[in-house]
């Protein structure tokens, strides 16, 4: 063959619709479902969300690795993972709009205290709470790449008063920059509702834990919809327990799904989400996927690849 | 008394905050808390939030009636209130903020499913649910005026299909305008979810009911954050337990605080908030009247007053 195939692994549903977008825009190119993908001679290309660990050292002629969302750390972390083949991380724009929506909705969500009246509405109780003006409320994001940069402008006509923490200095109107280690404390410590859109490297690994929560002013709220590996869950059950947080919602987890006996599910302040705060739009992707390949194929570098040094 | 007396009715909580703002702005101006009115010959103005029916005749000197609120259907539905004396809404601006606000929760809780996922929640369940893309979502707004264009562009970062319908024909940027009773169908008809912020008028009372959710596509959303007296309560249960609409949120109710006894509090397809969508900030508000009332000194006529042919 002479376009190689382009393998598919471990994509949670639809197979059939990714593999009709590809046919439509590139006919030539095989396209083959996991676990479906003997012999492994033939495969140039694989599109992959978490496939298994080693998976990828089985193909021989792979050109380039495509990494459905905005993370890469579970690859990263595989020692198997084939790092002398390019990764491109397809950046797909429905995927940012996605999160900044759930950003946003749960963002307000704590400002209004919406978690509360669903509670009172259980119980057939009609209490008014006051909630801040938006201009009091002091929002703070980690990671300001381009999720964290477009949930701040989707934020910014509400009035919050908006903070990013990286790990370079950034220039976003309307947001206050903090970078690096020794400015976290002062990000924390002006923080009423913390958002984590942080990439998961060795640094931020465990980041959401006792100290930041402890930095945090007294009533704070912590949002994770990044990743699992951010948060350390028992520190956080600790920190609302005390009262010293006042409630935090929860995309991601350490174990995925998250197990029945989790005191997560049912803990009054704490919101569950199933790892749906953003999703990857097929006809974006395949767009992206079949003009990288082309590029490929006329001997260019693939655009959007990873620093595999930096690890995002 | 040169000043006469600002007097003060109904107000739900807070009465010594609104007097110390209008003590530090005016301190000639004498304020006196409802019931303690007496004598009503030295009243010159009222700031009122729903005061008892026939309150304001009696008071000989009114010279003008502030109203706390975007609607002023509570005073004009007084077959007593004092037509001859002009009546000010105070439009505040943290009031329009505050809706806003509640009105982008409450679509992105419906366009998210947060619903169903709070509920799968309390069942322990992880269970992924898609949402569609918010440039497939079509936001109907009934009632373009500040609420409601502020609503619109609030709701437009978002990428959602917008469009509006209200009495005369608006012109906002990326909202498609629908005008009079003519143009409710087609508007209706394209409609995922429904937004009322209308003034409350006879023309549109109870407009939410059976034959409005008819028209509305299946699995339609409504939300009302505007008066109890738009919505048609057991209209909308009906269309709820049909399966015809997927869900509502309602901030309002034909009796406040709703009773114990009503349906809505524990259907599990409505989310029920304690009239809460928006507040008044009392600064805001006094250095407004306080304003106004220094024109109405000078001889001139006050800002803001409502149209009482109109209705709003």
């Amino acid at each position: 063959m002479a376009q190689g195939a382009l393998m598919f692994l471990s994509l949670v549903d639809r197979d059939d619709m990714w593999t009709a977008h590809f046919r439509r825009l590139k006919p030539s190119l095989e396209v083959r479902v996991f676990p479906k993908v003997e012999p492994v001679e033939d495969v140039s290309y694989a599109l992959v969300w978490k496939p298994p660990a080693g998976e990828l050292l089985r193909y021989p002629h792979l050109r380039c690795v495509f990494s459905l969302g905005a993370g890469v750390d579970h690859l990263l972390s595989d020692p198997a993972f084939p790092k002398h083949v390019p990764l491109v991380r397809v950046v797909d724009p429905s995927l940012t709009r996605g999160m900044s929506e759930y950003v946003v909705l749960q963002v307000l969500m704590h400002h209004r205290r919406q978690p509360e009246f669903l509670q009172f509405q259980r119980l057939k109780k009609w209490q008014l709470l006051m909630s801040p003006d938006a201009g009091d409320v002091r929002v703070g994001i980690m990671g300001l790449g381009v999720l964290g940069s477009d949930a701040a402008e989707k934020l910014r006509p509400f009035g919050y008063q908006l903070a990013g923490w990286s790990h370079t200095r950034k220039s976003i109107a309307g947001v206050e920059s903090f970078a690096g280690m020794d400015e976290l404390k002062p990000f924390l410590q002006r923080t009423d509702i913390l958002v984590c859109l942080l990439p998961l490297t060795p640094e931020t690994r465990g980041i959401l834990n006792r100290e930041t929560f402890a930095q945090l002013p007294a009533g704070a709220v912590v949002i994770n919809a990044a990743r699992g590996g951010h948060l350390v869950e028992h520190d956080l059950i600790a920190a609302l327990d005390s009262g010293h947080l006042k409630g935090a919602t929860l995309d991601v987890f350490q174990t995925e799904p998250l197990p029945e006996s989790s005191p997560l599910w049912a803990h009054p302040k704490v919101i569950v989400t199933p790892h749906l705060a953003s999703f990857t739009d097929p006809r974006f992707v395949s767009e992206n996927v079949v003009a990288n390949i082309e590029r490929i194929e006329r001997g260019e570098a693939p655009h959007d690849t990873v620093d595999l040094s930096r690890g995002y």
